[in-house]
């Protein structure tokens, strides 16, 4: 990717409703505010983030569970990405 | 399980009302915000959470509560699990 | 008890409005947020909460005024208990 | 008195508004949020309150100024108290 | 005076529109918030406020500029005075 | 001038949407937001305010936009002035 | 440029929606807060801004995404720029 991320945030691409992880996560449909799966595209530096010192905790090509209403999206090559901040990670999910 | 809370998140599987504990919980009906009782099924690394040290003080298979309004459900397997924040957790419910 | 609290979260039992403590405190009438007298049934363990170092100042066994409108209820072998942060907690009355 | 304040809360003792102090205040009639004039019963042990220092300011007997919208009731022995965090007094009146 | 401020607050005494300054300084008519001229009666200690130092930069006799809408009034002696917190004054008229 | 602000507070003396500056700015018209152009006329100490350490990085005669709704007005022997802490400047514009 | 930011601020000068990166990035169209590209036209010191530390992690001449409704609009010799705090870029779009 040619997207570098600032500070705390990452960028993220979508999963598929329709696609299966191994660990055979499927999002709630019943919550209003319904988590998303995402691949992990790129991670900001971390380093002070608002006065905040902040250390990334997800890497390149892992999956993760991220607020439905979170983040920024961009369109690269005709893919869409989220820009979201570390903290709008609620978990990674090992594969 | 397959799944890593990020900071200070905690993931955890609601037991049913019907389900007593040993302690004999149960929980009010008669106020708005009831607590809910869960058991914990992985509990994120702590460390540094908005500019904040954290220690996580839960354990993964322990009972506790908290507020019914906290958190995101998510579904795995097809069973449903909370990821809230540790400091919404109210209290462990010792065995 | 069976309940241990988090951070610097106190378990309180509210003590009736009949019963009359040494001090002979009554509790006002007048205002809106009137305060509530408990006894203390289980103490958090303190430490950084939210980031503050915050130190436990009441004791199981002592009675406590604390905002009526605070903390959760929860009911432990059919007795109403009350969970609220230290910080709600107006003032011990020495006995 | 009977009461141990928590934290940097004060108890303090309204005075009537016919008692005119040496100082000779008189409370503004004129603005909405009035100053109470009132005398300090007790005093808590300050330290650290919501993670910052303080040290407590005012002693048991002075006469000090506070915000009328200011603290929560309590009634000891039929007499009214109120329990204000000491930032919420405004100046000591000294005599 | 026989007030004492406590923390950062600061005793105003109100200058009378009419009254010019050496420095000629006249209030604006045109803006909502007009800024009020007044005369420093007292000035509280300073130190840690809200958990954090304040050292006083003004001094009883000092002609001051404050926000018309901050503070508290009071009335000595037949005399209306205003209680600010230092930060609500935005400069010292030196004459 | 006769003005001392405190803190970091800086007086500013709107200059003319007339007048135009060497480096040829003009102020946008079509946001709402509009930047104002000013004259720095006199700099608080800067120093610690609301507990941070402000060092203060404009200087008398130099030129700054700021944002056109922030700070206060006061009028000095006719001449209208502006209020308005540090962080609301912009930026300097260098001639 | 002539002009000079103050603390963390970085002036940006907008990049048509005509244009095309070498990335290749396209700005969604699906949603409501549009990511903006812009070219870095000069950046402020940044040091301690709001009391915290900032280190700035951009350059003149770097293509960077923006959050639409960030920030301030200004003209300079006729071009539009705009003013935004470091922490309102999302990316940096390496070419």
């Amino acid at each position: 990717m040619n997207i570098r991320p600032l500070g705390d945030r990452v960028v993220l691409k979508r999963v598929e409703a329709e696609e299966t992880t191994k660990g055979g996560i499927i999002l709630a449909t019943t919550t209003k505010e319904k988590p998303q799966e995402a691949e992990v595209m790129a991670v900001g530096p971390g380093g002070v983030v608002e006065g905040k010192e902040v250390t990334m905790q997800v890497k390149v090509g892992e999956r993760v569970l991220f607020s439905k209403y979170a983040g920024t999206e961009i369109k690269l090559d005709g893919i869409e990405y989220i820009v979201v901040r570390q903290d709008e990670i609620l978990a990674v999910i090992d594969k």
